[in-house]
């Protein structure tokens, strides 16, 4: 490195189908969003390039609105980089890109992240077959009244040591804040013509635990089919117990919808009530 | 083989998201959708399984309605495969099958095909990320009536060299009857909740060349976009000249929708006119 020159930060806005990637983090010999990113990127501008992405989304999971930052000394204008970059991506697009100093950090600047879980009920035999890496798949519909119910214990500020799976980064707390939670049912169609029901939940907080946001949701899936009381989400919480909440469910039905960089904003959106 | 025992002989319908497959046809040390789905049923009939398909789809050609005969000597009610073999299977779903006369061949018995071929147009770059596997992605809208008027010419029984592609199976005759054309245009939502413009081609007939409706829907879209006069479509058969057809549309635009084994429902089809 050239240190007269300074040192460029540019924000990146990325969506990937999660479907071809071993995750978003660099790994020996397999094909990861960061890698194929930071090939792409080298390429673009003939230099070193370093990545440093908000989450490191396991394999399998997709992303609308991952964000990244992009360090190194090029010349190449902020604005050009989505144009020249996604002429070589394929299954990784970058939405956006936005010239940042040279202190500001993508995952410690941001104050929340918002995660949609989706759950496809009863596809069609051939709608499943296109649907099952973006999506989980159910057989019966669950109970969205109960799974919103048990989904509004889960806010707030609390230790969820109970929605921790083990094997992340480890962490010095256990306690995060969930601003807001919520669960909708919609009407989809799926690529061979058939209608199903989609049940989504969105989850926004500060921050999250390994596999937090899928273990939340095969709660609140259990919680939908009567296996777990939603009052009974009280109990789950304080017992810090990973053993006492349901199975995580599987990352293809996961997606990270958004990076919250303004704090004011994640308490709007928990003040919104209802 | 016990030749003592009736030779079982069931067809299945099948779809399958190509993806993840080199193709339907068994090759060494690729995955394909006949290796995976003779494995699944051997593994569930305990026995060799002998799988015949009526169409060869190519690396990244989707399936609703691919048919193909099991054949082997195995106890296995008919109604009971689908049901089996989908518990193993995963990108690939066996939607019904069906016990057939020993001397059925899934091919040779076959009166026709329908296939159809998408274009997405102008999705969200969110969008296209998760499109790019199920569509061929175009910048701009092409001109549907241009591409019925060209599409219209292909109807009837020609010759259509000018539509093969060099490289299948040799064949000995180029001539092969379009029974029906037909070009669609919808509205979609992409899985990340933004609308696009789909357009579909359809085309039935008696049987396709090697690429055929890959290379028509090629040409169609340059008929769309005024690069080709519908009327030149004439011009193009009578040459027999594939270098006057348009570039071949990317596998995974195709699917293949349905197999006709009734020939009076093809004729009625034709018949159907608009």
């Amino acid at each position: 490195m050239n240190d007269s020159f300074p040192k460029r930060n540019i924000l990146l806005t990325i969506a990937y189908d999660g479907s071809g990637f071993h995750g978003w983090q660099r790994q020996p010999n397999v094909r990861t969003v960061q890698s194929v990113l930071e090939e792409a990127l080298e390429s673009i501008t003939g230099g070193s390039v370093q990545l440093d992405g908000t989450s490191r989304t396991d394999a399998g999971v997709h992303a609308f609105g991952q964000r990244a930052t992009m360090k190194g000394d090029f010349g190449i204008p902020a604005e050009r980089v989505p144009i020249a970059a996604n002429n070589i991506l394929q299954d990784v697009s970058i939405l956006a890109a936005e010239e940042k100093p040279e202190n500001f950090h993508a995952r410690f600047d941001a104050k929340g992240k918002t995660y949609s879980y989706r759950f496809a009920i009863a596809p069609s035999a051939a709608g499943a077959v296109f649907l099952r890496g973006y999506a989980c798949i159910l057989k019966d519909k669950p109970n969205t009244s109960m799974m919103s119910e048990a989904a509004r214990r889960i806010e707030g500020t609390r230790d969820f040591a109970c929605f921790q799976a083990s094997g992340g980064t480890p962490r010095e707390t256990t306690v995060r804040t969930i601003y807001k939670m919520g669960i909708s049912e919609t009407k989809k169609t799926d690529i061979a013509g058939n209608i199903y029901g989609e049940v989504e939940i969105s989850i926004t907080g500060d921050g999250f635990l390994y596999n937090m946001v899928r273990i939340i949701a095969g709660t609140l899936a259990e919680a939908g089919f009567g296996k777990i009381r939603p009052a009974e989400i009280e109990r789950i919480i304080a017992s810090k117990d990973r053993a006492l909440a349901a199975a995580t469910a599987p990352p293809q039905g996961l997606y990270l919808m958004k990076v919250h960089y303004d704090e004011m904003g994640l308490w709007n959106l928990s003040g919104g009530g209802n």
